[in-house]
């Protein structure tokens, strides 16, 4: 089949092409990383939660459900208050369907998940509206341990897929972009994207700045989730392809690892349409803006869902996250499935949930 | 080349011949699992450590040792009271040499490694001698996560090879051995094998067994390692083959893996020459006895060595451990060294470590 049917191609078509080419008929793995800010506790900030309490659980859950196809720290599966499914519906009908692997690391999480996961003994980001999100050596600990895991991953596989999971991550991570000199408008996972309310966060957060180090930068405004997984980048695209899996929050990464060096040869994002279509922000050029690596972007086709809770993701909804993006693509390049057969995929998934719980 | 000139083979011979001709080809992954039995705290049980208080350290010391070169926890890389060195040194000149990727699992280590590893949950076991090891519902735990990590790992390559650091654990194995009905006589870290301190423990430790129930006799007289591991291979063997690599503790996994089921096809023993020929055990038949799987030997080829520190692996010090055996076995059947190449590295690393210390 031509793959090329099923994606839209960004940035650098070229690398892009030869990108798919060159993983499709590779091995897989991918790696979930948990995180925590408590930026996202600034009510208003995310819907990555049925309220405000629930949030915290909302990272490790999501990783449980991955796995387990339930929770254990949560009864039901993580979702917005109005009972919207989380993103990580889209990522474990993609893995699964395709049998991709998939480890989850815990980079900062406020809860662990109750399963064996990777410990890399990173706390959680404090609320950047108030203090420092973490100490500069914190950023070289997230960075180290990040390069070590993301070379034992890709050691591993072909084609390190890379997705995260931290609630009011879209925030430092406008914080991060704009303070490394991009002008970035960034995703939501609510359809109103609460722009006002992250902007007055994200400038109280510049106002602390005092250095234009990378590190400090990251310690003052950031979050754990973005200096872990430039680390794995830096280091997992020496050795294997690399596909960052996720909107807004990639972007930051990619802004921090093109300061700590990584292989751009290696490298791809992978996404939603819902994020690369996103008139709210404005991800592809950004992308381009930051570094000259494609973006892959990914129709699931959700808005053809008899299911108003898989129409949500094509009306703006939570968009991306889990890594579903890349994780949609790898699984269609590995099982040549096209979105049709996915949506049908997710419906059945979808179905299981809502009659199970 | 021919490999089987540097291995001796026992038990189903032919079974260890078609185990080495799938695997020489393929990947190989080894997971080092740590973990801790209160055990070992008892005087003159084990030489896993320079004293009393360092023993607990030699579990994280060695997973920092292989990944690192050095260590983290402690200042030198483990020793016996005397300064020989941790069989981890055979272990690390083996998975360098052959670029085999590893990973670290705390499965009960009393203290962490400061590197990324996979986390478990358990928690480290007591004292056989004066109380049960740990509840029935921590044996179910260890197995459930066992097989999870089996899982994982053994779908990430095609031979897992499965160490274990986990000082007094060949007291815990006699333990768990005798009561499940063998008749075994194990090996130690000490060439005057302290046998009757062994016997008094286990001895003490038997009379608690009030179940013939496997779970419970590993929750009264076992430690965490050896119901994890046993899960690990119960899964994994169902996906790649697995090498258990080590002496005594594995035919203790061996014996309760036989009670949950694992894959006897895809599952064989590596270790040293240091085990199969130590005349205080009787490693060879005691697999037989448990089980129809190969046993693979390799003569590291240390009594060959300059160093009296390397020599001491050849007159009974420590004899194997951090898979020690497994993984030189690993190395040879992937690079096509022989133990003359094998003990040149050694010896460098030999000197690396006590020239740079």
């Amino acid at each position: 089949m031509n793959f090329l049917e099923n994606f839209e191609l960004f940035g650098n078509v070229e690398k892009a092409q030869n990108f798919i080419e060159t993983i499709k008929s590779g091995r897989f793995l991918f790696s979930f990383v948990i995180s925590y800010t408590e930026t996202c506790e600034v009510p208003g900030i995310t819907f990555a939660g049925a309220d405000k309490n629930s949030i915290q659980f909302t990272p490790p859950a999501d990783a449980e459900y991955l796995h387990y196809g339930y929770c254990k720290t949560i009864d039901d599966i993580p979702m917005t208050p109005d009972g919207k499914p989380t993103p990580g519906l889209l990522t474990k009908t993609a893995l699964e369907s395709a049998s991709i692997p998939h480890l989850t690391i815990n980079a900062g999480s406020k809860i662990s998940p109750q399963l064996p996961f990777i410990e890399t003994g990173l706390s959680f980001g404090k609320n950047i509206s108030t203090q420092d999100a973490m100490t500069d050596s914190q950023v070289s600990h997230a960075v180290d341990y990040g390069r070590i895991v993301g070379r034992s991953m890709a050691s591993l596989t072909d084609c390190l897929i890379i997705g995260e999971s931290i609630p009011g991550g879209t925030t430092t991570a406008l914080a991060v972009l704009r303070s490394l000199g991009f002008d970035a408008k960034v995703s939501s996972s609510i359809p109103n994207n609460p722009v006002e309310l992250k902007n007055q966060i994200v400038n109280s957060a510049l106002e602390r700045i005092d250095s234009d180090h990378p590190y400090s930068i990251i310690a003052k405004v950031g979050d754990p989730m973005i200096p872990f997984v430039a680390g794995m980048l830096s280091s997992a695209s020496d050795v294997s392809k690399v596909m960052l899996a996720g909107g807004t929050q990639m972007t930051a990464v990619l802004a921090f690892a093109s300061k700590i060096g990584f292989n751009e040869e290696n490298t791809a994002i992978g996404t939603t349409s819902y994020i690369t279509n996103d008139d709210s922000a404005n991800f592809k050029n950004l992308v381009k803006e930051i570094s000259d690596i494609p973006t892959i972007s990914v129709n699931p086709g959700l808005k053809n869902s008899q299911y108003s809770g898989l129409r949500a993701f094509s009306e703006g909804f939570a968009k991306e996250g889990v890594g579903a993006g890349g994780s949609i693509i790898s699984s269609m390049l590995k099982t040549g499935n096209d979105s049709a057969k996915f949506l049908e995929m997710a419906e059945k998934e979808y179905h299981r949930l809502f009659t199970s719980l």
